[in-house]
């Protein structure tokens, strides 16, 4: 019965979609879907009613009358490389893909702006603009794939979000459709926008108000130059405090990394980076701008170092070697992948002077969960990237890995953070927003969803649970093996 | 008839107040609630039914549940120093003063945060944490006297807010109160926040949205050292160039502020800044940071003014000098007003390319309309405070003067900018969001009202016009002498 109607409904879906977009933009046979079936959190998986792969904005428009007209969910996809399911497509949805939206509309040198379609990657703006001596400043790990839409949906960060950061502080405009098929502008090209503050409302709303048709980014001036300190600690918590004494010199560096051993030895073997694997732990501090800015600011880090008990300090002595220190913290992910079958990436921010606590109690639930656990993170900004490592295929390590995630995640907001510093909440961590939120806090978010869908069309069942969820979820936490998703398909 | 249904209601409304609140904080005499007639807006006035002055969140909450029960708009204030009219009170309605909420509860050096309830003052913050070698860099003009919780409302900036950022760029939470009384957090102590951004939503909302009960301020070291380049120019436009070659360069000045012949003229009279006065214009620009950094940094200033050709240059010798030159620019506004009856300050953003152009515009016009006009304002940002002189006793003159600020808010959105840098909407620009926003985005912006305040009771008719009061005024525009706001009572 129940399969009946899923074939009903894929009909009428498919049958209204093909008499708005040509053949070539309408996937609806299985093995068309495949590659669609998750995003970078490749452990969910469902195959969509159909993709929609529109080429321009009436088609985006048709897609979602369909939408409107069917009671169709609709999940928009950039590149897919989000960490937190946020493009995981629905069962009974539209997956709408934006990948055909991949020009660089226009260039600005002297307003120092670009105007970007959805589906251009982050690193080809950069790329773009690099003639003029412009980049754009935001630059997550997977920034030679993953598109400016994504980055607006998840607000991403990155290595230098500290100095320059999020992606809601180098955009200055988003054009976006509405699921009533009108286009909108959030923001503006000046300084501050009147009326409420949309532009901000939309980045990192994960796909559930709007779809971004275009986006304004800022660009800033190449520094003249950059070089990186890397300092090795005899432990996590010294170089955590080391973290906190640099930001409390009153230094912004470019960027502020912290590896555990366990990290670069993975990385070590796999790039050979040079990192100094005697160390417990080591940073990666850099620093931008002039030339005599560059060697006041890195004298000033090297200081703060040793003060704080660093064993060995080094500078890049060029580009080079600069590029050779950050190609480990770049690689760090697939190094990881390299000495575990399986690995699981946490994201979670926590007030700086929380680190060296929070550290210690992540390798304390290693111990209990007997899961090694390789620290890799942006220490500047305290935003924590704990990679657990497992093995699926041993029964029963997934789920061990879920809690102890869980519980990172929940220490984190003990201590005043947050569960997401750049990734989202996608389905991975809607759970957890339970605990980080109360009910009145997360009535206020419904009723914000329902200004711009009432009808709940776009991207449902994630970053923000139902009271109900939450509910449930309060009972789930009394057995704590319990799956996160258990309405969700497992791969 | 309407007099007996208003003292009805004002009855109804003090009888309810002062069954929830102390005697001294419940204000309905006329000549009790005369300093409470407007904000610093002044030529628009208006008597509440009563003033309340709650001492804590339950006494607000109680106020709240009154407007709730009896229908009865509220209009929430801090320090009154608003210039768009925000805070003006309604005839009809409760003005609720958070004067009484002035505490800072904590400050935190590690984290470098502090804890501000919203009658703080914003210089008080920095004051409060000196000792600590941290200050609050929004630096409104107003910043001896308005209130932090105001900035919010406002989303506030300042000379600093070109490098440092507007309100909304050095806040981390925000606890507030919804209408319905109860009491959220926007924001989080951490980098990231999960959940829609409801913190940059409420910036800037103009008490739309919620009233706020507690700001957490992010606090930044002190620099080692600022210094201003105080640079002349044989024109306006040659200034306004010289500003857009500065950004050009890839420099982020701490402050870029111009201000033309007729206000550094008025200044010197006033103040005594050692203004060129030889100059058509001048600009201000100060660099801060490290000795190292701000040496290179002015050289590099210095070097970019001389080749837009400024006709002097000169750098302060001392923090004495700094201040110094710095008080003929925070002394502007007042020094305008000895040499005019009255003047109309202007609040609008440009594009920096545009400077040049839409300066020379403003001469224009104000051969024009007869009306003298002086330019200060924040040029890095592109955010324009042109300052027109008339005499409110000469019959016709302020409604002339209105004219004149209607076309130069037009132009700026015109020429891609918009209607406001800083000081909000408010009543002031309402007519003028009509022309900033279509239909489809001001329907936006009531639907994300209505997910807050479904009942409309949070500061009515303010910041966002009615789609009617829209229409209206496509209608005025036709006879362009129409006073902006006939519906509301004129001092």
């Amino acid at each position: 019965m129940t399969v009946n109607r899923n074939a009903a409904k894929r009909d009428e879906v498919v049958g209204a979609l093909s008499r708005v977009l040509a053949r070539e933009a309408l996937l609806a046979e299985r093995e068309e879907l495949m590659p669609y079936e998750c995003d970078g959190l490749s452990a969910y998986r469902a195959t969509p009613l159909a993709a929609a792969l529109p080429a321009n904005e009436s088609e985006v428009a048709a897609v979602l009358a369909v939408a409107r007209a069917t009671g169709t969910p609709v999940v928009a996809r950039g590149s897919g490389t989000g960490l937190s399911g946020g493009a995981l497509p629905l069962a009974d949805g539209i997956l709408l893909s934006l990948a055909k939206f991949s020009a660089v509309v226009a260039i600005d040198a002297l307003a120092r702006t670009a105007r970007v379609q959805p589906g251009v990657r982050n690193l080809r703006i950069s790329e773009s603009v690099a003639h003029l001596g412009l980049y754009y400043a935001p630059d997550p790990s997977s920034q030679i794939a993953c598109s400016i839409g994504g980055n607006v949906a998840e607000n991403s960060g990155g290595v230098h979000c500290l100095k320059y950061g999020l992606t809601v502080h180098n955009i200055l405009k988003v054009r976006a459709m509405t699921i009533d098929g009108d286009v909108v502008d959030f923001g503006s090209a000046a300084l501050d926008s009147p009326g409420y503050d949309l532009l901000a409302l939309i980045t990192g709303s994960e796909g559930l108000l709007a779809l971004t048709l275009e986006v304004t980014v800022k660009l800033l001036p190449r520094p003249e130059l950059a070089q990186v300190v890397m300092a090795s600690f005899p432990s996590v918590e010294a170089a955590g405090n080391a973290v906190a004494n640099v930001i409390g010199a009153g230094i912004v560096p470019a960027g502020l990394e912290l590896m555990d051993k366990l990290a670069t030895s993975a990385v070590e073997d796999y790039v050979h980076a040079g990192y100094d694997l005697d160390a417990e732990a080591i940073l990666l501090c850099e620093s931008d701008g002039s030339r005599e800015e560059v060697a006041d600011e890195i004298a000033r880090m090297i200081a703060v170092m040793q003060a704080a008990g660093a064993t060995r300090v080094a500078v890049s002595a060029d580009e080079r070697e600069r590029l050779k220190y950050w190609s480990g913290r770049k690689a760090a992910f697939p190094a990881v992948g390299r000495i575990s079958p399986d690995y699981y990436c946490i994201d979670g921010s926590i007030p700086r002077a929380a680190l060296a606590k929070v550290l210690g109690r992540i390798e304390e639930l290693s111990k209990h969960y007997g899961l090694r656990c390789a620290n890799v993170f942006h220490a500047g900004d305290g935003n924590l990237h704990p990679l657990i490592l497992y093995d699926a295929n041993i029964p029963g390590e997934l789920e061990k890995t879920e809690e102890f995630a869980g519980e990172i995640l929940e220490l984190s907001i003990a201590v005043g953070g947050t569960i997401t510093g750049e990734h989202g909440v996608g389905v991975e961590k809607i759970n957890q927003m339970c605990l980080q939120f109360k009910p009145q806090e997360l009535a206020q978010f419904h009723a914000v969803k329902a200004a711009f869908d009432p009808q709940g069309l776009l991207n449902p069942g994630k970053a923000v649970p139902t009271l109900h969820r939450c509910a449930e979820h309060g009972a789930m936490r009394v057995s704590r093996g319990a799956l996160p998703f258990p309405d969700l398909p497992r791969f």
